[in-house]
This record gives C-alpha cells, structure tokens and sequence, in this order.
C-alpha cells in the first residue's frame, strides 16, 4: 500500500462536498448520473469508477468531536432521551455515500455504518427514489395488520424484493421488525414445530394443555429450549436475550430462561498455521453441543447460531464446523436457525454469510434484519407453518414499507453489483491489513475474516483508544467483544476508502 | 335512530370514489379542501362537517368476499406467506377515509381499522403530506442507530411529536417498534429500576451477578417477575406473552416465565344497576393482587394493565379500582405500567385512557403503539435510566420515520379536535346501541363502553357469525376475547357513519 490519503479536507471542499449533496437530495427524482460518469484516482495510479461519483473526496475533521454545535444538541436531547450510549451525533443530511456528517462540520469515513445496517450509503439516491415514491407513501401511511388485511401488492413485493434474495432451499418467509424481533418469530417457530414431532401432526391440544398455557405452566408451556453458544448476540427481548451470551452488561438483572450454551470454538489466528488445533477445537465444541443437545433438562427446539459472532468478538469457525452443526441437528430431530442479521446481504462477499459453508441441506431457519432494513425469518419447510391460524401472529407482522425499502436495496446491489464488489473490497483491505499487522505487531492481533468480504476484526491491546482516536483523523470505527477492531462498512466501499482507511489506521497506530 | 342508510352505493358511485381516491394521492402535495367545505346530511335533516369531504357516501358491496380477484391474490400470497389468518385482502390505494377497499371493488366502512391501529383515515392527505417530505425520505433511507448516532433533529422530533403529547407526569420517552416491544423494554426497565431499590443506587454489579447473569442465573438473572392480570394482552414476544393471558391460542407450546395473574374484575353491566356488586368485585381483585405482591415466590418489579382490558374481551374497570392499584404499588414500591397500546391516542374520548382515571400520580410508565404508529414507553422519573449506558438498548431503538408520521397524525387530531369527537360520536353511539339492544336483547348483551369515546363493546352469542354478515352488510367490524364484538373505528368516525354503522347491525340482527 502506497501513500494515497490526502489530509483532511480544506473547509472549503467540504463546503462543495455538502452543496453537492443538498443539491442530490433535491434531484433525487431525476435520473442520476451514471456510476460510470466518474472515475477516482487511487493509490498506485489505479483508477476505479466511483459509485457515489459527487461523494466526498475525504474525511473532514473540523473540530474536536462533540464540537460546539453536536454538545448543544447533545445537551438538548438528554433532557428527554437518554444519551448516555451516544458516540457521535450526527446530521444525515450532509452525510452521502460512505461519508457520515455532523453538526460542526466534521465528515468522517463510516466503516461502522450504523452498527453494520447500512447497507449502500447514506442519502443512496437509488433508495430516495423508492422513498418518495406514491407506491412507499401509500405503505407508509395505511400500515396493515398484514396477517388479516395484507394488501394485494404484498406478494409481490415479497416475491420481487424480500424473496428473490432468499437463500438457496428457503423459499417462505415471515415478516417482523427487527433482529431480535425476527429471532424471537423462529424460535416461536421452533417450538411449535418441536410439539408437533412430539404431540403428532394432526393431534388436537388437550384441555389440560389448554388450561396450564394460560397459567405459563407444564404441559401447554413446554419445558424446551434454544440451545446458542457462548459470546453469542442474538438480540435483547426476553427469548433472545437468553440466547445472547456477548457481555454481562447486556443481561444484568434481566430474568432469562435456564436454556443451554454451548461453547463456540476459540479458533488461533492464522487459521493456516493452526489447522490441526483448530479442528480440535471445532470438535471438542461439536461434542459439548451434541452433549447438551441429549442432556439438558429443557431439550433444546433449536440450536441457532451466527455464521460470525458479531457483537461477541466477531469470532469465526469454519464450514467443517457449521456442516458439523446441520449433521447434529438432523440427526437429533432439532432445527438449526442461522442468524444473519449482522452477516447477511452481502458484507462477507456473498449475499449470505452461510453460503460460504455449502452445506448438504439448507438451514432450517435463516433470521435477516440490518442490512435488509425489513426483518423476519426465511423457511422452507411447510411443518414450520403452525398448524393452525394465529398461533404466529401479531398485528403488523413487519412492515410492507420497509419490505419496499429491502427491494430497491436487492435492486441498488445488483445494478453495481456489490457483493463481488464487497468480496474484492475485502481481500483487499485484507492484504493491506496483514501488511499493517507486520509492521504494527502489537496493534493487530489475530487479524480474521479473510475470504469473508469486508466482515473483518482484530484484537487490540488499546481497543478503546483506537475507536476514539479514530474520529480524530477522520473514520467513524467500532468495536466489539472486549477487544475487537471491527470493520463493518458498506457495500459501496471502494479501493480509495480503503486507502484512506488504511492510512488513518497507520496514522492511529504510530501515535 | 332514524333512516339515513342508504343501500349500497352504485358501481357507478364507486368508480367515481375511487377515481377521487387516487385523484387524492396525486395531488397530496397541494393543499387538500378545507375540512369546512363540504357537509352532509346525516340523520334527521342535521348537517356536520364532513373531516374527509371526498370520501365515499356509503359502502359499497360488489361481490361476496373473497370475491374472485381477492381469491387469486390471496391464492398467489398463500404460495409465500401463510394467509390462513387473513380476514379480507384489501386494496390500500382505493382505501379512503373510513373506507376500506379490496381488489374486487368491495367498499367497507372499517370499524376494525387495522385492530385499532389507523387513526385518522387511510389515505390521510395530512399524513400523505407528511410521509412524501424530504424531511420523511432521509430519515427513511439514512435509519440511524438511534442510541450511538442520533440525528441533530431527534430531540426536536420527540418534543413536537412523541413528547408533545405525552401523559401528564410524565417528560421523558424511550422508543420501540411495536406494542410487543414497548412493552418489554417497559419490563426491562422494571427489573433494572427493582434490582437499584435492592442493590442500592450506587452499587457496583459483583463479580458473582456478572458471571450468574452470563449462565441465566441467579443472582445476576433475578427471580423477579411483571404482574399481569387475567383476560389481558400485552403482546406475543416471549416477555410480553409470559404477561399475556388472553387465548390458549397464544400461548400454547411456548415457553414461559413463571409469573403471577391476578383476577381482573369481571363487572355486571349496565355498571350503575350493579354499583354494589361491582365495587365488591374489585376490591377481591385488588386483595389478590396485594396477595400475589406479597406472597409470589418471584417477586413482581412492576404491575402491567391495561385501561380496557382489550384483545382479552374489552373488560372494564372503575377509576377507582385502578387507584386501588396505584396504591398497592406505592405501598410495595414497585411500579405501574399502564399498557395504552390499544386504548391510546384518543380512542376513549381522551388522548390516554388513564387520563379517565384522576389518579393521585401518574403512572411510573405508560407504553404506546398502534394508532402512535410509532411506539415505546414514557416515564418521568430519572430513576427509570438505568445506572450504566448500555443496559436499555438495541440497534434501532424504534424509528424516527415512524415518529415523524406520529407527530403529523398529532397535528391532524389537534387540527380536527378529533379527542373531541371521538368522545361525542362515542356517546351518540352507545345510546343508539343501547336503543338496539333494547329492541334486540338477544343479540347486544353487556354492552359497555359508556363514557369511553368509541371504545364499546359487547357480547353476542353468534359473534363469529355477526362479524361475517358485517361483511355482506358493508361493515368490517372486529371481535374481542369469547364473545365480544368490538368496535375500534377511527378519530375520523363520524356521525354519518355511526348512522350507517347502526343501520347495518339491525340488518344483521334482523337476519
């Protein structure tokens, strides 16, 4: 890697950059220009087409962050809404592209992207123009109770947005709002599925049943559970919060279900020089969860399982150990539930994260939020539909505006055709990073997701310090686990991104 | 009651309505007719302001439902999404006013409005407005994750939308997606505030709760538990349905927590001839409650009810039985949440039903949805922010494009004073039904509702077959619990369309 980072921006630019993007947030309705309209000089002479052509050319920091204007806002906002977790506020109306802005001026590289949910940059004009669409207002003011009155175009919205994305095998889907409202849906799921193995298909509910649900007791409130792993997230309500192993700040004083975990394996870094310890590892964590899976006094209905622990670590494991897991779980009769609402659409060079494990049977259950805007959980399986009405239910069930949104985002990555994009992106910025780590040994420890797009992590010793410093040379990065680096920009992040990237990364480094 | 009811409109009628239907979505950005300039007769020769002056006169039944071009679309949904829920495929951009329309040219008035959760009228030109503004598209494409990198205008979002209409007491909000949600993360706050009066405000988590909480157990998982009371609802995710005790439908092959129920009064009606009896009802409840406080193994942080105890059968109570509560959980130290998902948002004839109530002080928190379109739960006192950031939070954190669509529909219901009308209608409309059920006492049993807006209710013994024939009468009209027939229409419901609602229900009783 080459010296290609322009030091921060003059006023001046950064003023140009924000009319500019004023002025697309008014054209949205017209025909935007051409992907290929312009092209960015990048390192090494390398010329790219930029996706976001009148995008910022860099980060600007104008003041310290907070600066003067985001504390008044900052200060504003805390007597109503608690800020106490605020990073950075912001002002989406100068942010464009991979660019977040705020109040003062300043304009960083966000690689973090709103906790990985972004998915094709702010102010995407592709997406403003679904936005302001007459077919979005409609959705967007008469929301359905779309279990009871779904409206004669949600077929095919599901059919042309949510549905032409669905992983190989999946072919329904049930909507929902969130990640951990989507997960909460397939473990219902689950365990309405896991009593009819036991009860029979077509075997009525007793009135003993009947009457000991009402009273959250045995037998009508079954004793199963979902079996997850250690340092797993898969979200904060009360079901999925008994699932989520990341932090005890996360699940303090909470009252949680007595479901199992297993242990996720704690692979060594590189994976190529630590294979036969690795499969080890994978092995020894494939018994612990077929163990619990005979053994645990509430029998799990599932086991679900993130392609990488997100939140946790960002910690990986390989196919072996994901067929390992869909061996397990069919030979015990339970579903196996893949959470991609952080790895799916796109981030890790396929549009799905498991895609990268080419597993004999699809997953039973794959969980989507993020990214997609919209939320919910694929199926393939007709025994996965309750067998009766109103057992999954609720009264929006998801929520067709979004679903549209989810649409002109599948429409918006296959026109630039980001996830080969993304997979590019990322082996990149990998090379790039493996270089770094050389040279700054101890600022990059157990560097991981090679091959898996631009989903990348690593240890440092002084995580937080780099999270902060970062803003002041111009990049908007987080963090997770106890000490992970996590790189979680978008799909339109391009060669020249990554430079700057990796130059604010050194620059970081050798303070 | 006289006739004003006119037998369903002409298809000539009907295509007209619908051209000025979609006449209205394309000209929603210029400023739509004065509410003031159009009236029509309604019953006995008297005149009032029409607030959707385009609207359809009357319903229009073209075919039965499903009629053919329903039963394709919902054949073509069913290959994708289970539909066996599904009440009427609807047409939204033929929806106007109070009017719900479908695909086979089938007009209803809706008194069922999307289980109670369309305010002011599909097809709003307020709202249309609204979602169509530049301000809607950025925060529709730029979704942030609202507790690190809050737009600069968030705060002012809540203080004219969300908090401008808060209940009194009460200043402060932290926002959701769903009346699931809301509710859940009103129990999370429980268990937090509940484990700070134990711990101490200041105290530090000891190592023993950090690791118990990582295992699900105690003491870092307490055995703490929300008091819910028979007959309610408080929604379907695994916090909330542990809460929820309306159908074994619900509820059935889902794990549970083990938390107490208390009795709700079930009161005779009409209350004033049962003053006595009813009074005695509710204070048995309240002892039980109190028991259940002291007694339940895992002691409750909070109690959570609902003004009109809603999908569990619309069952009421007095003011003074929920100052009974308000006591108890003083006298216990634990809180009050008041469930307003259903009855908020002026449904009742005030904007929150509690407000019916005179309470000595307000409740610890009030959790809203539906009609909001936003959702989330308020609360006043700072003790209710958990001691550490980090402890109530999630991605999202609800959806400042929902909340801008809530602070238009506040505008809308402060333009047209429509708390008010919904109080009038409501009163215009019991006393008819009392008329009916004079005339038709087998049909209108334990009407109730008096006093409460539009929120009426009543038991029918062939309700499932009153609900069908509303259809062929021109009325989508919704159930509740065994046996009750509820009517949710719309703040936008008026006088002529009570009339035309009557009329219907004697034909159907006639039938």
């Amino acid at each position: 890697m080459t010296s290609a980072f322009r030091v921060l921006g003059s006023s001046a630019r950064n003023a140009s950059m924000r009319s500019l993007r004023t002025a697309s947030i008014a054209r949205h309705t017209r025909p935007y220009a051409s992907a290929a309209a312009a092209t960015k000089t990048s390192n090494g002479g390398m010329t790219e087409t930029a996706f976001f052509p009148d995008e910022a050319a860099g980060p600007t920091v104008a003041t310290a962050i907070p600066g003067p204007k985001s504390q008044a806002a900052i200060e504003q906002l805390n007597k109503v809404f608690d800020t106490r977790s605020l990073n950075m506020m912001a002002d989406y109306r100068k942010s464009y592209g991979n660019y977040i802005a705020d109040p003062d001026g300043n304009v960083l590289l966000d690689v973090y992207a709103q906790i990985a949910s972004i998915p094709v940059g702010y102010n995407n004009p592709t997406l403003l123009l679904a936005a302001t669409s007459p077919e979005m207002a409609s959705h967007i003011v008469n929301r359905p109770a779309l279990g009871n009155f779904p409206s004669n175009d949600w077929a095919e919205i599901l059919t042309t947005g949510i549905l032409s994305v669905a992983p190989k095998g999946l072919n329904q889907v049930f909507t929902g709002t969130t990640g951990s409202d989507a997960n909460e849906l397939a473990y219902k799921a689950a365990f309405m599925w896991k009593r009819r193995q036991q009860r029979g298909a077509d075997v009525e509910f007793t009135q003993e049943e009947m009457n000991s649900a009402m009273n959250n007791a045995l037998p009508g409130s079954p004793e199963l559970s979902i079996l997850s792993f250690k340092t797993a997230f898969h979200g904060r309500l009360f079901g999925s919060l008994s699932t989520t192993r990341s932090k005890p700040i996360h699940k303090l004083d909470i009252p949680a279900f007595d479901w199992p975990q297993a242990p996720f394996p704690m692979l060594k870094y590189p994976l190529e020089e630590h294979a036969s310890e690795n499969a080890a590892e994978e092995q020894r964590c494939l018994d612990e969860t077929e163990r619990l899976i005979k053994e645990w006094h509430a029998p799990p209905a599932a086991i679900i399982v993130e392609p990488i622990q997100s939140e946790g670590g960002d910690n990986h494991a390989s196919p072996a150990f994901f067929q390992g897991l869909r061996d397990l779980t069919k030979k015990h009769d339970i579903l196996m539930i893949v959470d991609e609402v952080q790895t799916g659409v796109g981030a890790t060079g396929k549009f799905w994260a498991h895609e990268h494990w080419n597993l004999d049977a699809p997953p039973d259950i794959v969980t989507f939020s993020k990214k997609a805007q919209a939320a919910g959980y694929y199926y393939g399986n007709e025994e996965l539909r309750p067998n009766k009405p109103y057992r999954q239910f609720n009264t929006w069930m998801g929520d067709p505006a979004r679903a549209i949104l989810f649409r002109a985002i599948v429409q918006e990555i296959e026109r630039l055709n980001l996830v080969e994009n993304t997979a590019a992106m990322g082996d990149y910025l990998f090379t790039n990073l493996e270089g770094l780590a050389q040279k700054y040994p101890g600022e990059i420890k157990n560097l991981r997701g090679k091959g898996q797009g631009t989903f990348i992590a690593w240890d440092s010793p002084r995580r937080d310090e780099v999270l902060k410093k970062g803003k002041t040379v111009g990049i908007n990065i987080g963090g997770c686990g106890d000490s992970a680096v996590r790189l979680r920009p978008m799909l339109i992040f391009q060669q020249h991104h990554a430079d700057i990237l990796l130059e604010a990364l050194e620059k970081i480094f050798k303070s």
